[in-house]
Parts: C-alpha cells; sequence; structure tokens
C-alpha cells in the first residue's frame, strides 16, 4: 500500500539504504529501492509511495545534483525529515582476493573523489570505472567484472564479499546528508531547530540580484546555512539558487524573508521546514528578530495607525 | 474654543503666518501667535489648540532645530499637513530711509545666511543684528532701534514700513517647509502622493547602526526624502535620526520597514502620513513593493504553510 | 604678523576663547577676536590669520551650522586639531541684583537650549531674548538692557559681573568640539588616534545613494564618527554630508574609501586628517583593514599579474 | 615535446576534442588524450603538457565540478583561454539497428540529463548506462556491449557507428564552456572583453560573510557572471566559492576588489583573466568604475595629502 511505502536511490546495500534504516519509522513501511532519484521521487509525485529518501549533500563533492534539480523542477514535493551520516568505504573483494590482486576498482562517481587519495597510495596502477550505485559496483565485483568495489562495508554480506581494507576515506569527517521527501502537506511543527529549504531563481541579467536576494534574509536576523548555485537550462549564466536557512516558516522573521524573495525574483520555490538533524540552535541571532520583536512591533504599528503610537 | 484654534510662531507678519493663510481651514480658525516653537507646540500638548503651525526645514539653512527636537522629545504629536513657500525678503525701512542711510539691519538668524551676500554687496558697511523673529526685526526697525529688517514685504504694512528693496534672496528657489501639527490620532487616508515623518534613535556606538537604518528601507522599496542626524543630548558621538520617507502607514512597504526599524533600534517616534505639498509621486517605485505585489506574496505564504505553495 | 595670529569668534570672555586657551601655543599667538564665524575664517583666507578657532559641533544643539557650512563652501580650509570643551553655564547679574529681580535673561541662541529646563524652573517668569554671544549677554547686563547673562563663570571678572548662580546646564555632560582651522598643507602626522573629516555631495536624485556612500567606508573597515545632513542651498531635497570617520588619510583604507567617494559622489572635500581630542582608538576595527593588511594584499596582486600568486 | 603538448579530457571523439580544434592553435599541437581531468591537469602541473582542455561548465549540468575542485586544490594553474560549444548529441548505433532495437543506452552522467527526456519519449523502455565519456559509450556501442550511445555525431566515423537520430537535446541552446589552462604565468593582455576567474574560501561560520564578498565587488561596480559554490571538504557547512567577474586584473576595479577579498578572506586563488569567448562588453558598468576615475580619484588623494586638494 502506498501510504506505507518508501522509495530510495538503490539497490539495497547502498549507504542510503543505511541512513534510512536510522529513521525510527523505517521499520514499519515497505522500503523499495529504485534504480535512479527521479524514479525515487516520481513514484511520490504519482501516489505510489508516500516518502522517498534521497541524498542531498555530500560534504565531499558538493550538492547531489540530481536530487536538488529534481526537487527545483516537477510538480512540487517537500522535505519532511533530514539524516546525516558519517561516510567512510570499505574495499569489497571476492573472498581470497588479495590487496595486490586488485587491478580493477569501481564506485560511484560521487564517492571517487573520496577515494581517489587512497587509490594513490594503495593501488597506484588499479583502473578506477564508474558504478551506477556503490552496491552496484559490489554486485560487478560478484560478478567478477571488477576486482574491488568502495561500498558501505554493511554491503559485504548482501554481495557475499571480504571487506579488505575498511574505513577508508580521504577527507576527514566525510559525511553525507539525506532528506525524506514527500508530497506537499503542512510542514512538522517547530522544535526550535529547524531549517527550511527553497529553490530561488534570479531575474533577468541583474548584476546586484544575489546581493539582494541575501539582503531579503539579512535584514531580517536569518541566517543561511546553504546556497548552491544551479544552472536553469535556459543557457550559461543563467542560475537559480537552492538555499537553507535557520527557522521555520511559522517563525515571522522567515515568512517576512520568504515573502520579501517572493516579490523581488521571478519564482520562488518553498521545499519544506524541518528539524535540524544536528540539533543545534546554529548560530547567535541578530537582536530584533525573535517572534516576539515582531509582534511587538506589528501591534506598535497598529498604535501607530490608531494615533496611540508611543515611541 | 481650542478645537478651533491653531497657533503658530509669530509675531504676526512672519513667513508663518502667510504660510498659513495658504490653508482653507486657516479662514475659519482662531490663529494665535506665541513667541516660540515650544510655546506653539505645548499648547496643543495641553489641549488649548487643535493645531500648531511651525516651520520644519529650510531650504538654506537646514532644519529648523527647535522644531525638530521639540517633535522628537516630550508627549508625542503629529504632522498632518505640510505647505511650501517660496521665500524673498524685503529690506523694510522706516519711510524717508534710503540705502545710504542704513547702518543697522536685523533678521531672525535663520534668515541671515539668506541675506548675507545681498547684505556684503550693496550695505557692506552695515552691522546685522539678531532678531527674536523676522517681523520682531520690523518692530525693532518701527521702534527706531535698527536702521533696516528683512521680512516679508507682507510685514510692511503691518509695521508702517516702507520695503525699500524687495526680492532678496542669495540662494535661487529658497523655499521653506511648514507643517500643521496636532496631538496623535488617525492619519489622513492616502492620497497616492504621500509622505512619513519619524524619528529614530540608533543604539551604542554601533558602526555599522545607520547602513542598517537604511537598509530597512531599501529592501522594502521605500525611498527616502530626507535624513536628518541631531544630537541626542546624551553626549557628543550620540544621534537620532529625522527621517522622512516616501509612502504612507497603511502602504505595506512602509509599514514593513517602521516595524523593521521598531526591532532593530532603541526607540522609533512615528510622526506621521500625510500628503506631500509637491503631490508628485516621486521617484520610480522598486518592483515588488506595491501593495498588490505583498498580497500575493502573503498569499502564496499562507499556501506554502498550508502546503499548497506553487512557484 | 599674520604668522602668529589666530581669530575667533568673539567677543572675548566666550566658551571659544576658554578652549582656545587650552592650546599651548595660545600663549606665543596674537589671539584676535572677530564677530562672526565667517569673519574669523576670512581672515584665515586672506592670509591675515594663520588659524582660526571656531566651534564646529556642541552635544546639545548640533552642528554649529555656521562653521559647518562655512567650511564646506567658499575657497578650502582645512582642520588641523581639536578640542573638547565641557560646558557649564554661570547666571551672571550686576552686583547685588539677586534671582527674583531677573526679568529678563540673555543667552547666545546655541546655549538656550542648554538651560531653557533650568529657566523654567528657578525663573519662569523670566524672558529670554538673544544675544549675539554669550560674553556679548554679559555686555548687555552690564549696560543695564538685561538683568541676567547666561555665559561661562570666566566673563564675569570681565564685565564686572557676578556669578549669581554656577554651574548651570540641562544635559549631563554637555560637551562643545571646537577646531582650529587653517589653509590648506600636509596634515599633521598620524598619532595612532586620529580622525578624518570631510563633505561629501550626493548625486542627482539617487535614493540608494546615502546607502552607497556609507558603503564606502563600511568595505574597507573605516567607522563613522560623525555625519550630518546639510541642505546645498540648491532647493528642498538636495543635501551634502559633513562626515567625521576614524583614521588618518595617510591610511589605507582611509584613502581607498575616500578614493571610492570621489569616484561615486559629484564633489568630495577633504577637511583633514588629525589627532581626536578623546585620544581614544575608538571602536575594534573590522579584521582585514590595517596598512599591513593592505601591503599584503597589494603585493600578492603584483604576484598574481605576474604569474607568481600563490592563495 | 612538452612546449607544443595539449592535454585533454579523452579519449577522441568527445565534445572536449571537437572543441579543442576550435583554437587556432591547435593545429600545431600535440592533442594528447588523458582519461581524466585530473590527469590531463597533473600532466601540465609536472612541465609534461604546456596546456590542458577541459570543460568547465555546462548550461545544463552546472559546474564540470572535478575541473572546477581541481583549480581550486593542488598547486595553481591559470586559465588563458575559454570556449564555447553548442551541445547536441546524436543517438549512436551499429550499422543495421533500427530504433526499435534498442534495449540499453549510454552516456557520460553530466550528458543523461540532456537526453533524458529524449528518451522518456523516444525510448521509453530502454535502460541507460553510465559511460566513462560519451566517446567511450561508443567504443561500449562498437564493442556490442550496449545497443546505443550518445555521443556527438563527430564521433560516429572513429568508431564505425551510425547516426540513426541526430540533433538531441533537451534544453534549448545547450552549451558547454570549455577552458585552455596553463602553469602560472603573466595573463593575456586585456582585449575589452575580459573576465577573471577566482576560487574565494570564506571564513568560519559568519553568516554575513558571503553578504561581505559581494559588496567587495559591488562597491567597485565589478559585476559577477558566475558564482557557483563548492564544498571544501572540512564538513558539510563549508563553502568555496568559484566565480568569475568581469573585467581584467589589469582594471583598477577589478584589482581593487581581488585586494579587498584576499584582505577579508582566509585564501583567494587567483584563475586567470582571459578573452570572453562570446566578445560582449556585458552589463553597463557603474559610473565611476573605469580606470580614469580610478586615476582621477588618486591623482585627488595625492593632491589631498600634500595640501592641495580641490573639491
Amino acid at each position: 500500500m502506498s501510504a506505507t511505502r518508501y522509495t530510495y536511490l538503490g539497490p539495497a546495500g547502498t549507504f542510503t539504504e543505511a541512513a534510512l534504516h536510522t529513521l525510527p519509522e523505517a521499520a514499519t513501511r515497505e522500503l523499495v529501492p529504485l534504480p535512479s532519484v527521479p524514479a525515487a521521487l516520481d513514484a511520490v509525485r504519482a501516489g505510489e509511495a508516500a516518502g522517498a529518501f534521497v541524498a542531498i549533500e555530500n560534504s565531499v563533492e558538493g550538492a547531489v545534483t540530481a536530487t536538488a534539480d529534481e526537487l527545483a523542477t516537477g510538480s512540487p514535493l517537500m522535505i519532511y525529515r533530514e539524516v546525516l551520516l558519517p561516510i567512510t568505504f570499505a574495499l569489497l573483494v571476492r573472498p581470497g582476493t588479495e590487496l595486490a590482486d586488485v587491478k580493477t576498482v569501481t564506485s560511484h562517481p560521487v564517492a571517487q573523489p573520496q577515494v581517489r587519495r587512497w587509490i594513490g597510495t594503495n593501488l597506484p596502477e588499479a583502473r578506477w570505472e564508474a558504478a551506477a550505485s556503490n552496491a552496484d559496483g559490489a554486485r560487478l565485483v560478484q560478478e567478477g567484472q571488477v576486482d574491488g568495489a568502495f561500498a558501505g562495508e554493511f554491503a559485504a554480506a548482501l554481495y557475499g564479499l571480504h571487506p579488505l581494507v575498511t574505513d577508508i576515506h580521504d577527507a576527514e569527517a566525510a559525511t553525507t546528508r539525506f532528506v525524506l521527501v514527500g508530497r506537499p502537506g503542512r510542514a512538522a511543527s517547530p522544535t526550535g531547530w529547524d531549517k527550511t529549504s527553497m529553490v530561488v531563481w534570479l531575474g533577468d541579467n541583474h548584476p546586484g540580484a544575489l546581493l539582494e536576494l541575501l539582503q531579503e534574509f539579512a535584514v531580517r536576523g536569518v541566517n543561511l546555512m546553504r546556497i548552491e548555485s544551479r544552472p536553469t537550462g535556459q543557457g550559461l549564466g543563467n542560475y537559480c539558487f537552492s538555499i537553507d536557512c535557520e527557522g521555520h516558516l511559522t517563525e515571522r522573521r522567515v515568512a517576512e524573508a520568504l515573502m520579501g524573495l517572493k516579490r523581488i525574483c521571478p519564482r520562488v520555490r518553498f521545499l519544506g521546514s524541518y528539524p535540524r538533524a544536528d540539533r543545534r540552535d546554529a548560530t547567535p541571532r541578530r537582536a530584533g528578530s525573535s517572534d516576539e520583536d515582531f509582534v511587538v512591533a506589528a501591534d506598535w504599528l497598529a498604535r501607530c495607525l490608531d494615533g496611540r503610537g508611543e515611541d
């Protein structure tokens, strides 16, 4: 039944599946691996699944561009949850293979920069090949097409492989951010440690447009957490921006900033307000940006309109 | 009866009185000259008059500081109307006096810079003395204490003097701005060519505070018309700003900008929204700053909160 | 001889003269009181004096507008020194006069707001009249034309009067700022606690012009100390700004900010870099704004142009 | 000989090779295909080639992240030339294959979004597989491992294939931007239609840091052409920005903006000033930003320092 079904970028044995299992409700959902991010999201759009669980940002490789682009286009979807998963790789081989036997290795292209340096040091002669996913790379090893696959250690059992080397990662603290996406609905209640995601298109070739966009946030004391430029597909030099800011749409500072963007930008897509996985109430807020400050100011304005405005 | 009484900075025969007579309702009011701006305003505060008519800005000499400071302090008052009056002076003398006889001249100190150059050219030996008002200067001439007074030509008849020279003014197009001030009440209805006045105090010695103040206006597409710094009396380096901006407090862009100021500044005093005397709908507005733009954005936000937000 | 002559706004017995005597070199100068700020400055312009000593800012009454306007127009002058003088008044009367006898009081108009409240409490029936200077007020008392004059206690002896009440001041810590002005020349050497003064004209009626002006300072980490708007005499709504910023023109951040103003504003007049009388090295500087930071960046740029630019 | 060798992202038959042949000097260079962007760039770093020719931005898929990241890290390189190439694909098949026979298709992952919609319409049942390059996809077809490859029509002859369908592209006007990269050296002379590339790192988690970065450009009248955020590999939330701005480093406005960035950012890498391939002198410049304006302002400042500064 679709109401209990979550799709995810498969196959089984990927980091995505491992991250999905950190959600308590995953235990009671039908988890359906699909071959691409668009496929996972389209199943939600078509009503065949209640949610799709996909990677959206990788601290080493940047935005998982397919996810960002799919959320920016097509019929609207919303983010309801995020999960952070530290990423380290194992080199999976067929039992009996030794390091000296490894001539070809594979991984998803996003994983490649995270293991590039390790390969250079430990397997300088090995040839890297792209796999459709890290788990698919494990399958290629299982089938004997490649000698080694970089994947999560948890994938070894699934494919009858041996984790020859574990804890491989180039950058310290590589983390991937995953999101649970659903059809548009009422946002989760504010928790006090929320973030809000959106996509904002800039207008015609106006040099100061990005500066103006950022000032809509700054003037209301809303801190940005992430800003990624993405091409709009309308020719070089045309961008939209995928933005995460602190706070929840039900907070007045956030609501006023988004209305400001809506007024000056040709297009704004709200992608949801949801709890931060790190549960931090981030950077200090600018004075005057709390909901109470907004209420006090609105009351004062009402009195001014009435001729009763004190200083 | 106080409801039909307007005070003004007297005595009779000043430019203030001439400007006051340009208001249609002046014909049906009891017009009471008082010796100082504070006296004229305090009569309104005390309920002894419905309005006070005072100069607030002179294109040659800048803010009439007494008015700006009186409006910024004491119990709140509001501006309901403005009048612009072009200013030219006549040199008033006792009948029979010729230019060569004029050894001493007088005027209000605010008038002095507007006749300074004329004096330098035409009466280089004459000594200038301060008078409490231009009309009071005429009285001093009448009494024989001074030889000539710079005042409005209309003051000649009042004091039995002769306008020896007329149309004296140093700068082109010297204009004085007068305002009709009353106790706080509902602002006049918006006309489409309105302005809004306020006094804004900056917080502690924060270098970027003025920049932030201006950005509250800029980000909502509200143009400033006038900004005057005034000392707060709390020591050198502490200022408040007397500001006129375009638009009416019932316009959303103006309301949101003022609420923004209220949140970030320790003190904001609303001084009224009223029609511009020049009836111009000034500089072009930034796109996205009309009331309709605000309504569209608020509706969009409401739909976002509801899970029905389209791009 | 003009090289040893300093003019000042007289007559003798004013706060200006008292402040002038705090300058060590005053002891060896011929000190010449003149009847107006323009007269004092014009003597310098004409080469008849080496310096003019005039009030420029009063913490209660704001800019002494005549000084600001005289420095902004006419042939250029420069500020070389500033003096801060705490201001309190004495009520000077003819010997034998008691408080109950005082029906009329006088002072310079700038002094009036500083004694207004004291008069209201202690001499509520007294009538205030304007004097050309506080010292001139003392003369009027001496001559019997007025009963009491508000002036510096030091003026009593000069006019044979008695300081009936001393230490009169409305605002706490009223302070007046005086400057020593000379013909343009090389600025005093930087001391580490300097300030720089200028007058900046804004261009045509461009709504964001003031914001842009402030950003020229902000982006180079130069804090503003004072900004006063002054009408240009070209009609209501046309302003120039009299500005003091931290730092010395020989500091690169200050030089770059002034060159930036020069490029975007129709007119900029440099009024000098000189030591702050309070000897404070004010608000904290933004990182990256020291001369050393500028040199490092310029060296890096030279290497970039050469193809040797490291990160 | 390395001085006449250019590396490029191979194999032969890619769009990169097609773009490289638009450079006049390509005719006299030894063109060496290498299997990855890092390999192509490292050959230049090692002195084994004079230049590397690689894609840097695709109007559909955004930055070619490997290129951006390789230029941001490792030993410095500089961009000397750019080439724009319109991109359309052909579906290459073995001679005799008809559309109904195509069950599997392949392309480089960057190409996939540009043909996604065409596949959905024309080959809804076909399975897409990643290839290491578009040309490598052609090779897979040649070897019979896949039925069809999306690649440039020019690749057909190279692999003995037939262009079954041509002019395939989802977005209008898909264009890829390529750059010729060399070891750091003196930049090409300014042409009047130049651009400047750089990578800028933001400091600690300072909410307004991006706004400040943009203001360094805006205040000098330098328009941005492209800004891409890239993760630094130091954990989620840490970004650097790959930026192209208008103008040449020898222009004063550009030089001053870069020095400003150098002062406020922990790290700035200059990547070169070179002619725009579109030869446009883009958006209008802000008044006051020409080299002549800078010279005039610098001369004025020198006179101010000397005491000869007129307005």
